[in-house]
């Protein structure tokens, strides 16, 4: 077991001790005890379990310092106090098992993998303990939190806080403790009134905001971790599968254009009058229940932080039309942020116009969350709203046309073929489970809808208006706000490029960005036993939010990227896809990838498959995956194989893979798709993490739990692993916007730009390029009669590299 | 969705409005107000979040009471109102969405899937509306609670108590109200004194106990539930694993005898002197953070019920030695109710003899949980220990021979080939986990396991002392507490013989007792939405622990039974498997079961199979099962198949079917295993509960959630379902306890009885009859040559049905 830390910070021992001393876990007068009374009161305070010395003794006897040597047994000998001694306490202390993770003799082997003190003497004093208990404060145990929190969950300072008053907030190595009661949460809602009317009924939408707080914010203002959430109020999601898209259509011809945007800019709106306030009162009127949870959000609500959802516009008991992701979401996204930060007004309900203020919070706001939940938090920074320091933004989309289209062609989320804008905005127009509001906005809803599909246009799949206000990067400049992104480096539902065009819009800003790419598809990340992620986020927001200088922005690794070779393996870099990176060039030859010779010849693939062979495929996207990358498959004829010799050390494949190609196609129709695989026979990590204990991270005392997960290698080998893609509509080969004419039988060159990767290929894997055309997991399926031909002479993979 | 409640208590309308005005939904001045009024109290008292009438008028805008009508405006007109209303709100509160699960013209229609009030005039009044109205806080939600406790949940109580001192505990329609608060639980270790020496140290065996209380009962004693678990401070997995026995050996011949058990009794063992008590005190010395939850239990936390964890003798922070379920762990678990009914020393912690009264309990005390823990409830039952008043054993083991053996076979219970006592006792001996505990105990720990292997007697399988001892029915004439039993009829971990013996040897007793049959395997059921399986344990327990005379014995069936055939179907009945169930006979005949011809030939299987095939198999048991099932397969020529024809109707089978061979072996060894299968292409239920909504189910307001699960219709058909087996040591013929010798080539009668289930067979389904001998799954894989010879003149299936 390997746990990596990178939100420790580095202290003096002087400030190790005034920290020791400010969450009482020393005193003053503990420090002049001899070093065996001294490590009897460190060993005692780890129990908080216990009040007794007596019962502290019995906890004490059940840790060996030394094979017979008990730790009580240590505490009242006269014999040294020996690094071997502390450093099997420390371990047992974490939560390894003394025989079975470490051994009594040779403790100081696991430092290669946990945070352990070193020691330059044999006879250990207080210093020394004061240092090494500080550092096992902030290590990490087997359950993935520090041994701080652990203690915090085992009632730390529920015991101290019933008889010393703490500062709240209180920090620890530059990270907010959990010392507020989360038995007092405040549980309200509020409705803010938007400046926008996006359901046009000649009045601003109201906003329903939940929100949950310390009762201590009160006394104290304190920051806000913001999830804007359009899942927040509840789905429909029989509605939104009625209105999924058949994908088993033909792909057809287009009309050709210069440019598939207009440059008509849009009409301003004349909004309606804010309403008028008739009174204002502190006390909200209304509370919440269950509520959507992101454990991460609960980690901070214990450490003085606010945490508040909004649905925006079209959820449930707010105005407004959904409208998948426009300016008008933006709007209404920002609309709370301006609220929390004192500067738009907000209602105890929807009727009685008693306004109320967030007087309890500091105007400092965090936006966290996955997905559409991250993608609001790209939206919001794009704006540079006041008050927003900073966005975690997991797995966020910052173009909505690369979530749901690549280069002229409609592409789906993996695993969502047939998804779309109107489907989305289907699913999240939560005002439609309630009857009687439903009732009076239907029709303007169906419009709403309507106006979302021809907008999306599926017929073309261009990059038109639709899209183009859909494209949060264009804003990029505007973002005032600190970034922080997490991503999967095998993310096909939010495809990784929107993280690296993100990145790369926003590496030239005057703000702090860190980028953390993990190897799992779309998933949250805050319970990995590897990785101290949840402390990385409190060093950050704690400086955010609270603006302690605790050098969150230089200790976090700017770039810091999981290792998909290895399990439990994290390095930090200085960037991810430099665009100065190497790059290696394969020529597409006869005979594979070749970095030495070329072939003059063409090859040839037909798109079309018998009728059986392509209804399993439709119905069985992963049995097509695999059988696209097998030499042997029903897919031989329908697709080009190219690959490279075997490995013969490490490349480590860092950025945007490039194929040129040059195609032709039988028809005034095409499209190219093409996939870097990583082929052989090994056991690679499993796609999703493993749980490795249910509810083992406890994240207060008797407060949340989380599962503890990790990635873990496959028991068995697997044949490949898919690296990166790509896909290109040929009418769209010149750029996004321009499209031409295919004319049947004419070789065009072009270029796919794959998805942005981090990738180790170790010795003895082997590239391999694949270059097909329907993609059963994401483009149309018209199983139409199409030839492609490759002009091998003129086609080559660029591949950057570290 | 069709929804089942069977804890319904049937009320009057006198005690309906009683009831109302208790937990102060309604008052009496409000049953003075027009129809109209009312139901807009009723309405707002539907929406406990909002205080004001204004915000209520926002969501009551939000129901519609039928087409154009919202439920506001039917308040506000003089038009009546009608029984359509109603149960349009009825169904939009209950969660049901209008025009997609029900619809606006026809609520009615719903009747048949969720209790629904009815109504026998056109114009309502406030009677019709308060019956209507608590009929629906009783009634289910589409989250799986009752529309109260979702109310509740929402922050019904919570705001109530803000200015209303209401009883606690209060009871709605007989089952306990979440009205502590669970915000203030107080948290304790305590270390009860057993009367037993375990680990033979000269000191009798202190044993860990964890209690979770309301504040509330430092005023008022409060019932406890106790769970005894084993696994509750730990488990060592691996060292459980490295004593897994390999199951790829012989059967071999084992010695004669005319018994397996010795008449030798036990000598009287001398015990320790109690401790001497120090001091007295009511302030336990010791909290606790983490620890093992069961939704259940925190469920009754929050009406007034305590909750105690105690893991037992050999785990973490206790006393002696493990022993997998012999008469010393029935001795621990017992003593934890004798301190909980005030009647054996606890202390506050292990070394100063502080002594410590549970005098918050009120003394009755319950026992529950699953597996290994509804295993110690019975243990604990069959002592007839004051103060249990009631168990309710999930799962659990009533005899550990029928865990781990069968019929003279060693026999594993499903997924765990290799298991035995001492494997189970390793993995629970949780002191191993402290490394100085450990030391001073692990030689005492490695001879007491080598005794249970010696004892458990893997070479014999037979039903020897140490079984025998581990039989807890032999003493079910001692049970005074009532027993509620569930099991899983597809659950071959423990397996449906522990249930139906249990429940059998108990049917004469004077207690009451239910039986609760699920279809799935080794679960718990308290969070599926189609059975209000909580509001019945609720319903049980608010009579057995606070003496309520809310007539649960009556109310709930005596044998409730989940349906095989269709999802969300319950159905209670008059027992399970009563002998006096008539029985259908089937002859073994050539051409397959039939009750009509016979056959006087013999055929014949021969158990080994060639190496690859074994391999496979033995690493892969699911593919042995299949192929077990499938009639062209490897398997063919190692088993014999004998098919009934197509049902015309349907069968209920219902018991233990008992299977009679004439058999011989070539060999002077032999095995008999069986399998009756339900053979067809047909949908059916899928193995395991489908996560519907993930943490949709809200104990208490701001309290612990629950996944909300239910079994769903498999999406393909599958081929065939096991509904039973059997398996028998041909040494074991004539008696459980008798072992004989098998001549080769010799017939021998022997009769199997496979395990109890309640299988509904349905027309076009076919039952088929499996004999072979090699269970991979279950029996050791000796993969030897012997071949195996029925008469089927003499071979004939007896099927005891409804």
């Amino acid at each position: 077991m390997k746990i990596n830390q990178f939100a420790i910070a580095p202290m003096t021992l002087a400030d190790e001790k005034k920290e020791l001393l400010a969450i009482h876990f020393i005193s003053q007068a503990d420090l002049q005890l001899t070093s065996h009374r001294f490590l009897h009161r460190l060993l005692q305070q780890s129990f908080p379990e216990v009040t007794s010395t007596e019962a502290a003794d019995g906890k004490l006897a059940n840790l060996l310092a030394a094979q017979q040597l008990d730790a009580r047994s240590l505490t009242e000998i006269s014999a040294d106090i020996q690094p071997l001694h502390i450093l099997n306490l420390y371990l047992q202390l974490l939560g390894f098992e003394a025989g079975q993770d470490f051994q009594l003799d040779a403790p100081e082997k696991m430092a290669a993998n946990v945070n352990l003190p070193k020691f330059d003497h044999d006879s250990l004093n207080n210093a020394d303990l004061l240092h090494a208990w500080y550092q096992l404060l902030i290590t990490h145990t087997t359950t993935g939190q520090t041994f701080l929190d652990q203690l915090a969950s085992r009632g730390y300072y529920h015991r101290l806080q019933a008889s010393v008053k703490l500062p709240q907030p209180l920090f620890f190595n530059g990270k907010a403790q959990p010392v507020f009661d989360t038995t007092q949460l405040i549980h309200e809602v509020v409705y803010v009134e938007s400046s926008q009317d996006s359901d046009h009924d000649g009045l601003l939408d109201l906003l329903k905001v939940e929100i949950t707080r310390p009762a201590e914010s009160n006394l104290q203002p304190v920051p806000v971790l913001y999830t804007a959430s359009p899942y927040n109020q509840g789905t429909n999601d029989a509605a939104g599968d009625a209105l999924t898209h058949n994908v088993n259509v033909p792909l057809t011809e287009k009309p050709v254009t210069a440019s598939t945007l207009s440059d008509t800019s849009k009409q301003p709106v004349q909004l309606p009058d804010p309403r008028v306030v008739n009174g204002h009162t502190d006390q909200a009127d209304e509370i919440f229940g269950n509520s959507f949870d992101y454990s991460l959000n609960d980690y901070f609500l214990a450490r003085g932080f606010a945490v508040v959802y909004a649905a925006g516009i079209g959820t449930k008991e707010s105005d407004g039309l959904r409208t998948t992701g426009d300016p008008e979401e933006t709007t209404s996204t920002i609309a709370i942020i301006e609220w929390l930060n004192g500067k738009r007004t907000a209602f105890t309900n929807r009727t009685a116009n008693i306004a109320i203020d967030a007087n309890w919070s500091n105007h400092h706001v965090a936006m966290t969350g996955r997905s559409y939940l991250g993608t609001l938090a790209t939206a919001a920074a794009t704006t540079g709203v006041d008050g927003l320091k900073t966005i975690i933004c997991e797995a966020g989309i910052s173009s909505w046309y690369d979530y749901y289209r690549e280069n002229g062609l409609v592409i789906a989320p993996g695993g969502f073929p047939g998804e779309d804008a109107d489907v989305l905005a289907e699913e999240t127009f939560s005002r439609q489970q309630q009857a009687g509001d439903y009732s009076r906005v239907e029709q303007k809803w169906q419009r709403q809808l309507a106006a979302i599909k021809t907008g999306q246009d599926r017929d073309t799949g261009n990059y038109n208006d639709f899209w183009d206000v859909r494209n949060y990067r264009k804003n990029a400049k505007n973002i005032k706000a600190d970034v922080m992104i997490v991503h999967g480096l095998n993310d096909w539902n939010v495809k990784p490029r929107n993280a690296e065009k993100l990145w790369r819009a926003i590496s030239g800003l005057p703000i702090n960005h860190k980028i953390i790419l993990h190897q799992g598809p779309h998933i949250y990340i805050n319970n990995f036993r590897s990785l101290d992620f949840t402390d990385m986020v409190n060093l950050w927001l704690s400086h955010e939010l609270y603006d302690l200088d605790n050098h969150a922005e230089k200790i976090l690794p700017d770039v810091l990227i999981q290792n998909n070779t290895q399990i439990e393996s994290w390095q930090a870099y200085p960037d991810w896809g430099a665009t100065s990176n190497p790059t290696a060039h394969y020529n597409l030859t006869t005979k594979g990838l070749s970095t030495e010779t070329t072939s003059q010849e063409t090859v040839q693939f037909d798109d079309q498959l018998d009728d059986s062979n392509f209804q399993q495929y439709a119905k069985n996207n992963a049995q097509w995956q695999q059988d696209l990358v097998k030499s042997q498959s029903p897919l031989a004829g329908h697709r080009q194989i190219f690959q490279a010799p075997a490995q013969t050390d490490t490349l480590v494949i860092d950025g945007c893979a490039k194929l040129h190609l040059s195609v032709a196609s039988n028809q005034p129709i095409g499209l190219i798709s093409t996939e870097l695989v990583d082929l052989g026979s090994f056991k690679r990590l499993n796609p999703l993490p493993t749980t490795l204990a249910r509810q083992a991270m406890v994240l207060g005392y008797h407060y949340r739990k989380e599962d503890l997960r990790e990635f873990q290698l496959a028991k068995k080998a697997t044949p490949y692993q898919l690296i990166s893609k790509a896909h290109m509509n040929l009418q769209n080969r010149t750029s996004l916007t321009q499209v031409d004419t295919v004319k049947p039988g004419v070789t065009y060159p072009i270029t796919l730009e794959l998805q942005p990767t981090h990738y180790q290929l170790t010795a003895g894997h082997q590239l391999a390029l694949i270059v097909y055309a329907t993609d059963f997991g994401m483009t149309v399926r018209g199983n139409q009669k199409i030839t492609y031909t490759l002009s091998l002479a003129n086609s080559w993979l660029e591949l950057p590299h570290l």
